[in-house]
């Protein structure tokens, strides 16, 4: 993992991967599925996630103000679903699906080092939080594999089915009023 | 197309492809690509869009209250980018790009007939207007083509370059928790 400018977020997020959520609170460290989250603004960047009081991480991420987003790789589609079907409240989530871990920045949540990238996140808005569920994330730093650009992630077509990242289609050349966003 | 319960819309949103959105405000119909949005309710389907004042729709969307998210096949990337590179200020997209449409319930917004889908929204809540240009939209009626379980979405990985869909993978047997929201 490198350590690389957050304003490239954005790559990570918009394409709607599916998620893990790492927290760590005071009842230690947990580890969550996420499927719904969308990038609110380019840089800064910001994410908007559904993170709800039926999820297990929801009390720690509220405690501290900080979460992890990995962004998955299409091998890991089974634990990807094992983990979204358990809860931290019952079991330590990390030994049971033998997650390799790293500590965070400070101490606080974990990342997880197989996954393509690992998204460091401080919560700074939870104005949306009562109506919606929705949390607006900050990205602090990003961590990403070597392969970040090319790596094929996961998407959640529902009931526990994927579609893994296929063919690339480049149309750079037809990008003429947005090149300001595509910084490396 | 066949119309199907609305229930099912998260099965084309949460996996994250990029969008067109279609909308028919008092100075014609208007067509643009969008790329951040999110899953924020199953059932009722809520869905948040980040659409600003930068965008030509976006008079449309709040003087009508109206639009309809159409989600294009792996084979519209290069329409899907050049519809997000000029406005509806300088020419008539629909024209200019040869889409085909049909008419929206009540008149309102045109569906995209080459595309997977058409979902037909009402902005129900801009309380998130002001701080993000987030947008929530209920979504009223779903059309979709035969081949919408199978066919490639595409997701934008930023500059104009994307990732269609590729390989499956069903996990569905360890959808244990979540079987409620699986209903065809």
């Amino acid at each position: 993992m490198k350590e690389i400018d957050p304003g490239q977020s954005y790559r990570l997020i918009e394409p709607g991967p599916v998620l893990l959520v790492t927290t760590h609170g005071s009842d230690g460290p947990n580890v969550m599925t996420m499927g719904f989250h969308v990038m609110v603004r380019h840089d800064p960047p910001l994410i908007g996630c559904v993170i709800g009081p039926w999820d297990h991480s929801h009390s720690a991420l509220l405690e501290t103000g900080r979460c992890v987003l990995a962004v998955p790789r299409a091998t890991m589609s089974r634990v990807v679903t094992r983990i979204g079907n358990c809860s931290g409240a019952d079991i330590d989530k990390f030994g049971t699906f033998d997650l390799s871990t790293r500590e965070g920045t400070d101490g606080s949540a974990p990342f997880l080092t197989d996954c393509i990238a690992n998204l460091e996140c401080r919560l700074v808005d939870d104005v949306l939080a009562d109506r919606y569920n929705l949390h607006i994330l900050a990205v602090t730093r990003l961590n990403v594999a070597k392969d970040w650009k090319t790596a094929a992630m996961l998407h959640h077509v529902g009931g526990g089915r994927f579609r893994a990242d296929g063919d690339v289609f480049d149309e750079s050349e037809h990008m003429v009023l947005w090149r300001h966003l595509d910084h490396d």
